[in-house]
């Protein structure tokens, strides 16, 4: 199915909810349609690893009760969400994509699942991740290619969007894992600044953060801010500001390009494609920047230039103490490629990391000075539009990057600044997002910029 | 059991080890004598909640092999040591003082429990905490009066110093936890800056520590360097950075007294003796400065003068979504004190504790103003010494403090200041703890400072 980011619809509930307070429509119902759409395309996508059909209903039921009194517990009341199984969730198993939490069942909910079940959502399911949140793939595959990756860490949100399964979906990053699969699957979604929506139990890397995958704007924000109103942000962290509806669009005065080290790798189809909303960016009278323009731009481009590697030795780091001690309780519990990452993890020292989270500091710095040049950084969200992947091919080398290249998603993430992306290209018949990326706490900020982008400029296909 | 600073000896490991080298003795025999010693003082002092004496025999046997063989990994490879059951340990349960953790055995080592174990140590036994770390007392009493508390949260860590039973013993802060018992008890302790020992899966909370109980400096410092060399700080964190043995001792130049919201509650004898310290200083040529003296250190007073409810807010909005989870799952598995608390959180908003971190970072940017003024602050570990607690009283009114106060700790764990604990003083034959506090990162230099204080000052009872 060839994707265009004009044509495509994805399936949405702030349009929905007029129906419910009229009575011409229920949440029940809305669920159902949503089940037809996942008993339709699930044995292709595999976005789920679990559904609880059951609660989903009764909760649903529950909802559609409020919506008829009209005490609805906030406007995602009802709402069907589909939750990435590195999060805990009381009433179904919380496996990571791991073998060695195969079965596992926490039995409580992680604060964000908490959060969503105040405000009425329907907790329908866990969706697919990458082993661990890491690079080892699960089985979904991209809805509008079935021989490409959804994308990874959050691989079953991103593709449960594209497949219409869902309004949103958590998911969560700490390389690229919210952007660079919602770029591969035409999501809109939200990587928020660092800290701004409760990580429950993930408190264990320095650089990661919860987020939404969705298929408009409003789903998006909604379900971001409800959680943050009622589960706050991590400890010590100010959390996730901003109205209750989504940010109005705003347009910007001026956008600063960031090539990053994904430009020197980029195919001529997503490049053109880039430059061609640049010209229209520029038509429309915003003002572009690039790294020859300012000396501070070039600074961050500097500071950024290995973010992959930056990226990937701070987590590393910060999970070899917990990966050292699943393999030594469950020495066949996790992949091959898990364990070369903790060989290699462990042939590093503290100095290494804290040389690293040094590095991240002085970028952060960089990224602070170029607040008073541009209202938002503009760049892919990701290095052209999703990869073949047709998995590990046995006595070969693993592959580095099965779910993609986080080129254009590690500066997000240790820059701690918030990211939205935008379904605004095509390339080749798959989609390629464009992303809004902003200075610490400015996430309603990049919400109504990406939206201004999605709303203002035309689609382009190459 | 009456206290004298000048007289009582803790048991100490660095002096024991050169007859290791020299084949006079052995890490083997060496636990064999502090399993006498707990075998003769448990039964009253109550500070352990599991013991390994198996496991324990092994790894001493083991070292003592090392030690033969020259092949030691490091200073203290073969010393026994307790962990507070807030840690998880492979060999043990963790069940954290709190009835729905009866059993609870994730069978992983805490990442400072791994170094230790990379490091040598032989752990022997889970200490009792408060329950969860918070209010609620365990079975364990001091072990200079068993009608006294030890103090919390670190119980049985305190106290199994006090009782000769370990050279040292790992201990938390999250108010008081570290500082406060070691006061009670007699102990040489240190709480580091902020994130300078990888807690491990314990991340939940923004101002917490795990810091070291020990007999002597020596040993207090060669275990937290030696866990720090492992397993780094916590993610995001710089590590404690240091030589690999103690710090040698170091006269400051002038100390800034403290007096927080303890000092208008402190018995007169503490206040006496308090003094009497000071007047030593002053006669040793180290100046002693007070809020009178510079317009910062007002400041800094003010913006701590209510850091009790301040540390409270903060820690318990942090523990509410895990202590809500918990109560849903085992509705008679935690304390009414628990319950009570619970409640009071839910009342609290995001701004609430929002709130509370800008008054923290405050206080921390008046804290840093003070650097130039003085080598550290000093102040009492505790407001007096340990009181007498008798238990719960059925059917009246919780006591809301049974082990005690945490006006003169709350100041450090919300600075995120190291501080390190010297036992210099006895007030009717109870031990009082004085602490030297120092900037973010300064752990070493507050370990020789409060080595300085402890080696020239004369102790004082009164």
């Amino acid at each position: 199915m060839t994707y265009h980011p004009r044509e495509f619809r994805a399936r949405t509930w702030h349009d929905a909810t007029p129906a419910f307070a009229a009575g011409r429509d229920t949440p029940r119902a809305y669920l159902e349609r949503c089940l037809e759409a996942i008993a339709a395309r699930e044995p292709v996508v595999k976005a789920w690893v679990v559904l609880n059909e059951g609660s989903a209903r009764e909760a649903a039921d529950a909802s559609t009760a409020r919506w008829k009194a009209g005490r609805m517990l906030s406007s995602i009341d009802g709402m069907p969400i589909g939750i990435k199984d590195l999060l805990e969730t009381r009433d179904m198993p919380t496996q990571q994509g791991c073998e060695a939490f195969r079965g596992a069942f926490p039995k409580r909910d992680n604060a964000a699942v908490a959060a969503l079940r105040q405000a009425g959502a329907v907790v329908l399911g866990k969706t697919v991740t990458t082993e661990l949140g890491s690079s080892h793939p699960g089985p979904t595959t991209n809805p509008f290619d079935a021989g490409r990756t959804p994308g990874g860490s959050s691989s079953g949100s991103a593709a449960a969007i594209a497949a219409g399964m869902v309004p949103a979906a958590i998911g969560s990053q700490v390389g690229g894992s919210i952007i660079r699969p919602a770029s591969y699957c035409g999501n809109i979604a939200l990587k928020p600044s660092q800290g701004a929506i409760h990580r429950g139990e993930r408190q264990a890397t320095s650089m990661s953060t919860h987020g939404v995958h969705a298929g408009s704007f409003e789903d998006m924000w909604t379900v971001a801010i409800e959680i943050a109103k009622r589960a706050g942000g991590d400890p010590g962290r100010m959390s996730l500001k901003g109205p209750d509806a989504a940010p109005a669009a705003r347009k910007p005065r001026a956008l600063a390009v960031l090539e990053t080290e994904g430009w020197a790798e980029l195919d001529p189809g997503s490049k053109a494609a880039f430059a061609a909303l640049l010209d229209q960016l520029a038509r429309a009278g915003v003002r572009i920047l690039r790294r020859a323009d300012h000396p501070f731009l070039e600074t961050l481009e500097r500071r950024i230039a290995d973010a992959r590697a930056m990226a990937n030795t701070i987590t590393n780091w910060e999970g070899r103490w917990s990966l050292r001690a699943l393999v030594d309780q469950y020495p066949d519990g996790v992949s091959d490629r898990a364990k070369q990452r903790l060989a290699f993890i462990e042939t590093q020292t503290v100095t290494d990391y804290e040389a690293r989270l040094a590095e991240r500091a002085a970028a952060q710095q960089a990224h602070a000075a170029i607040a008073g040049l541009a209202d938002a950084v503009v760049m892919l969200s990701s290095p052209g539009p999703a990869p073949v992947w047709a998995g590990d091919v046995p006595g070969q080398k693993l592959a580095p990057r099965p779910t993609g290249d986080i080129a254009f998603n590690a500066p997000s993430s240790a820059l701690f600044a918030p990211a939205v992306t935008v379904p605004l290209l095509a390339v080749g018949g798959m989609p390629l997002g464009v992303q809004a990326m902003g200075q610490q706490g400015q996430d309603a900020e990049m919400a109504a910029i990406a939206r201004w982008l999605h709303e203002s400029l035309e689609p382009i296909a190459v």
